[in-house]
């Protein structure tokens, strides 16, 4: 007999090992096993690759937005008319991906650093006593005097002058004219994986298009111009309701891209739901209405400070852009195939736990598929004999 | 025979199968195995674990950023001379990732509400007739009071009087001097998967350093310093286009980490490119640029309110944190090997395609592989018929 | 012998293979084998599934964010007593998930355009020579004239009148009371693959809880309601630091969620850390202090723009939304399976190393294991020598 060690790499490359196989014919086990093997087949090809795209790598975007809003908004406040343009009702003005429209305000004009009584309710006195002088009050608008005042019966404080009063929010909304702004959103994504950008102007839409079109889900699902009333509307909200004491609506532009199909075919889609809903509530329009901040305008009138003061109501609009691109990639193909594999070995095992510890002939089919060393005795198999002399001789 | 039953347990723990295999000694079979199976080796030793390092799990990153602009521009329109610092020409002023640098503008000084004349063009008129009142046309800048201006032959409008004429943009650009403009950029990325946390003022650039240097990507590709019109060259514009009309830049922050070497290895890349392109175009670089957005500054003048308007055309910069880090975990390693494994056995499986179906010797190498187990006939072998005659035994 | 064409498929469908194996009777091997099999089996089930999950698909979150402060703040400089509210001290208004609150300030009042000699210090001068007419300097406040301003021997500027000297900050900060500030903060997440909406309001977390509550690491971890002076403890900042010379902050909101469970399960986790910290540094809050931008508000006084121009320095809060979901999915799971079926071959294929190199009655084993088909002589198997000759019959 040769030795191992001379020609191990001419056997290596000469030879090769294929598992011996026992060939069972036999109807039921043939059968249970072939189709626990086709099973695994389907999943892997049907499920795996067809359904679950397994074949692919993804990749999700970086992305920039740009968004301008057009319109103008027109206010009739106890007779004094007044124009409401972009540059008065959009925060921030330079086109962020998030911004707010506003839709209604509280107009609070020529406050002055001074001391004047707070508004009547939380503050409430009945003698100085009740107002610490140089403390606050969480809810207060500024620091108190250590004064009640008679007239008001409130606490005294240093604050802009006259504080604000915002109990009562002006309904019907003063903006309502809001409803029929237009916003125009300019996207880009990046796929750093597979070095594709992509904008929302996409292929056939281009300025003359953008000049006329309007957003609509069915009829031009691609055009990037917005009405605002549509977009409440298409997130679930009511539009005066939301316009009176503001809410925040988000608009997602979904990528979802096919590499492997013509990059013509990656092309944005838009959904629009409102946000901060919260999970008890059954309405979750209703839930997640009710957006304001203060804003204000300062100017020096006679050499004093002063400053007007907004507390503004309106739409927040968060553009969020979700992206997942897939794309044909050889490692996860592989990788599916391989465990593919793996699985299919487990179909094996299950149709030979069947054959050995269930079928009648189990102890037949035993002695078919092993062969045992340990002693002659318990060796059911001549050709192991044989074997052992075989070896026995050297 | 000893029973399955009573020591199936100690049978469990001493012995163990490895499955009987043939020895093929032929060269071609031989060959053909050995170089599908080292393909499969190759495969998985080359390109999943050193190519794609497939033995590695990967996070992106949480980051912040802090933008600061430096210079001052200078601007002499009819002659009177003006000084525009950082106060003056960025939006939003507070060094967010995303802000706007002022190139070029069209002011409207001292407008007040009012009613006044639109402008010529779209908005002339015959007769009173062409003006309904209360409406709004798209691109006006005010509600119609319904007269027709005999001066202008142009609807009236209640509007910030008078309304802003945007037809002629100053050209060359107002405020060229943005071109030596500087930006410091601070950014901080955390891998949380990883626990990490990096930021762009990595080792070695310490304040010393950042007082001097300026960003280039040959000679200082680490600081954190940028002049603005590199930024604009590097990104593929004109400064002199992009300055007068405006655009959007990207600066993508690339951090891409192995975190098997040391941390100190995990550097940004600064990469350059202009946003919001049409695919369409040829000329990427011409399609992006066109940015602009209005804002007013509000002030009162003998008791009355108001505004300087301000239609800014500038340089958008959005700064895009892309982060990839990847470090050894034993997971992936282990699917990967597994999945190898897997496809091993697809490698073998050929071979025997080859070896049964297509060698001349195939018959006779199926009866070394196979055994059958249904008849006596069928059966070639005389193991079989020996374990067939013992089971008889029994 | 049948022909293989006429009955594959009855075949194909009726028999299946199940490979032949030895059952090696060796303490030993047989141990060491089962050791590394149970090894593995622990790993896929132990490691792969209980520990890392491997049975489930992970997602992350596209998020939105609100934020909203509270709170008054008090300065008295110099006798003039000042009150700051929320549109005074946040930048920018409107909430966003990254703002500025002003703790400290210089405030240069009544800016007029004009020439004005620059501060000392970088720009001192000897003659006009020293002062090029025309040019900028990159520290300066504007473009210089060309003469030397004997009074204070430094450059005279065009600029902003009287300059900026913003050489003494403020000790102690000007609004210490911002430590008592309160911030609000309203977050919703949507995971797109599971379609799951969460917002940091979770159950139990409703209005009447908000109006009562306030941040606790231990005792109300839900609490969405933060005072500003915890924030920084939290960040382990010194407040009185950080509020002088200003730092950024990250609000790190974590939504780590297993939806196995009830989305009741899936609660945000709040973590505070400062940001732009250099890796270098020790003290890595010392690191990351100094935070501060330029902000001007301009007004007309007898008819001359003017504009007061404030260096806030401030804490920058950017709020950082971390997510990621885990939910059962069949891929992943079989992948794991699959793959670890593939590493339970490698454990064999070391098993019979063993064997087949290491043992003494080696020679043996690999007689029980391989049949030879090359020559008469080399083959030890009586069962090759029958086969040999039953094909040769044909």
């Amino acid at each position: 007999m040769k030795s191992q060690i001379t020609n191990a790499l001419s056997d290596f490359f000469f030879e090769y090992e294929t598992p011996r196989q026992v060939l069972v014919r036999n109807r039921r086990v043939g059968v249970v096993c072939r189709l626990i093997q086709l099973g695994v087949l389907a999943y892997i090809i049907g499920w795996v690759f067809i359904y679950e795209k397994g074949y692919q790598s993804s990749d999700t975007a970086v992305s920039s937005v740009f968004s301008k809003m057009k319109g103008v908004g027109y206010t009739n406040v106890t007779g004094t008319e007044r124009i409401w343009d972009v540059a008065d009702y959009v925060f921030p003005p330079q086109g962020d991906s998030s911004f707010v429209v506003m839709t209604n305000y509280i107009i609070t004009e020529g406050q002055k650093m001074g001391n004047c009584p707070e508004l009547p309710g939380k503050h409430n006195c009945s003698s100085d006593a009740d107002c610490e002088g140089g403390s606050f009050k969480r809810t207060g608008h500024g620091q108190m005097t250590g004064k009640c005042v008679n007239t008001t019966k409130t606490c005294e404080v240093l604050a802009w002058c006259p504080v604000e009063d915002d109990n009562n929010i002006p309904d019907p909304p003063l903006l309502m004219s809001a409803e029929n702004y237009t916003l125009f959103i300019k996207n880009s994504v990046t796929f750093p994986l597979f070095e594709v950008t992509r904008s929302n102007l996409v292929e056939g839409i281009d300025n003359n298009y953008i000049s006329k079109c309007l957003y609509d889900q069915e009829d031009s699902p691609l055009c990037p111009i917005f009405k605002l009333g549509d977009i409440v509307k298409m997130s679930g909200f009511n539009f005066e309701t939301i316009a009176k004491v503001g809410g925040a609506i988000g608009i997602v532009i979904d990528w979802t891209c096919n590499l492997d199909f013509n990059v013509k075919h990656c092309k944005p889609m838009y959904n629009f739901h409102g946000l901060y809903g919260n999970p008890d509530e059954k309405d979750k329009a209703r839930a997640s209405v009710g957006y304001n901040f203060r804003f204000a305008k300062h100017y020096m009138e006679d050499k004093v400070q002063q400053r007007t003061l907004l507390k503004v109501f309106g739409i927040r609009i968060d553009i969020i852009v979700q992206s997942l691109a897939r794309k044909f990639d050889i490692i996860p193909t592989l990788t599916a195939i391989g465990s593919g594999v793996g699985i299919f070995g487990v179909a094996t095992v299950v149709c030979d736990l069947v054959l050995l510890y269930l079928l009648p002939k189990r102890e037949f089919y035993k002695n078919m598929k092993f062969k045992y060393t340990d002693t002659q005795t318990q060796d059911p198999d001549s050709e192991a004999g044989s074997t052992e002399t075989e070896v026995s001789k050297k």
